[in-house]
């Protein structure tokens, strides 16, 4: 497992945390926890490969993928939750995932000649419809829909820049980092400035 | 490009654009409309496409797709609605392009060896769950199942007669034009004569 | 049709009409009831296919599926339903329903090289998210994450047990029926005792 690796698992890790976060503000119990959280870190990945026709997902048979899930959801459910102090903290762990799960998208994508504009989109995907995917679940209205800190349009201008040095000849490693540093970069603008996209 | 194909387009950009609109109804923002826009565009023939077995889904991969969705969506954003005139065209829009979705629902159908009877569900579906997703991601109770004018019924109704004129050896188009009309007709007349489905 | 098929097709219609009764308690029409009933019967397998690499999906081609879920409806629709006494017989029949889906789910997964610890996932997934399923179509909060009675916990143990017979080379139809009957049992004895996962 590579360094790459390492940094995805734990951002699934996160993202799966925020999701079992999300279940215990619905009350739901340690089954629905574990959808949710599951829902959250694998949804956007799955809705990519179901559409653009990889098959099985690519979480199936990973163990690992269900033993992180697992246990960011058990974590969840024995913290005490100071949910402002908490969500601080979880800002710039979400900003980092948002970052790495746009520029493994597109690469995947990529991979299954998926042509360039249409693997940005497929990495917008990838990072944020598992947050969709459990808003519809909980019955909230879709975060990601809603007007707001900006969050896809973050993850569409890393990736317009993640394929950008692609073709530059950037080498892959730096140029996922440098696509991480926009997004990170951006929500905190963003979010500081308080910059939102118009309503339609 | 053929003219059927010119058509379809035009029918996805309507159908975008009573996306978009639905978007400006629930106050989301650009991303969000242009989400709800694919989804009602695109989502009935991408679900059809997940059940039926092609993968890629139609649509990746089709700048053309990309553009329209887009456009449909700026444009809506920049329309002042009076919103009663504007249904009642796009009401005769909306008819046209759910023929036009169900008869090409059941070609791919048939061209991936689907059976005449599920040929006709998948056109069904092609025509009707884009609208069904975008109400479930907009948390609206989907119109589709309410009581209510015909509205997929009529699609059904069209398409197994498209299909009925298929094996009766009738040239493709001109299938397809009296597929539309049928469609076209009924709605009419069933929102003129308040005819609905029986309640379950 | 061997012994096994038939009794799925009795859990399909029993999960189709629980399906036609929920449409009905949404003052749905008839379309909208048979999406709900189809929704319910045949979701959790649909998902799993898509999950796995099925495809086409299991019942596309199937009329006696399309029959099946239309007869169903149909029933529900004239049923002058005395709700209570219905649900007492619809539990046992559902909890039949339950055991079954686990298992096959289980068994198409096996055999579509999933690994053991994903078929269980596999086997919950087909036993329950048609369910979920159409309560995200009827907007309703999804009684599967919901604190309440013992219901994807069941499957999930009637599942380990069936792939633990199945290694120990216990005959594929007893190894069935003893899936079927803890799934049952369980269901009973949680349901009396009121045992409940823990709140997350």
């Amino acid at each position: 497992m590579n360094l790459i690796q390492i940094i995805m698992y734990v951002g699934i890790f996160v993202f799966a945390g925020t999701g079992a976060l999300k279940a215990r503000t619905h009350h739901m119990d340690i089954f629905g926890g574990l959808v949710i959280a599951f829902a959250t870190a694998y949804g956007g990945g799955t809705i990519r490969d179901l559409l653009i026709g990889v098959h099985p997902v690519n979480w199936v048979n990973d163990y690992l993928a269900l033993g992180l899930v697992v246990s960011a959801t058990i974590i969840v459910s024995f913290f005490d939750s100071d949910q402002i102090r908490f969500k601080r903290t979880i800002f710039f762990t979400d900003a980092i995932g948002l970052g790495m799960f746009t520029a493994a998208g597109i690469e995947i994508s990529i991979n299954n000649n998926i042509n360039d504009g249409y693997a940005v989109v497929m990495g917008v995907i990838t990072a944020t419809f598992g947050g969709l995917l459990a808003d519809v679940l909980c019955r909230e209205k879709p975060n990601l829909l809603k007007r707001g800190e900006l969050y896809a349009t973050v993850c569409a201008i890393g990736g317009v820049i993640y394929i950008l040095l692609k073709h530059l000849g950037i080498e892959k490693n730096l140029g996922l980092f440098i696509c991480v540093c926009i997004v990170v970069s951006i929500r905190i603008l963003s979010k500081r400035k308080r910059i939102m996209l118009p309503e339609i």
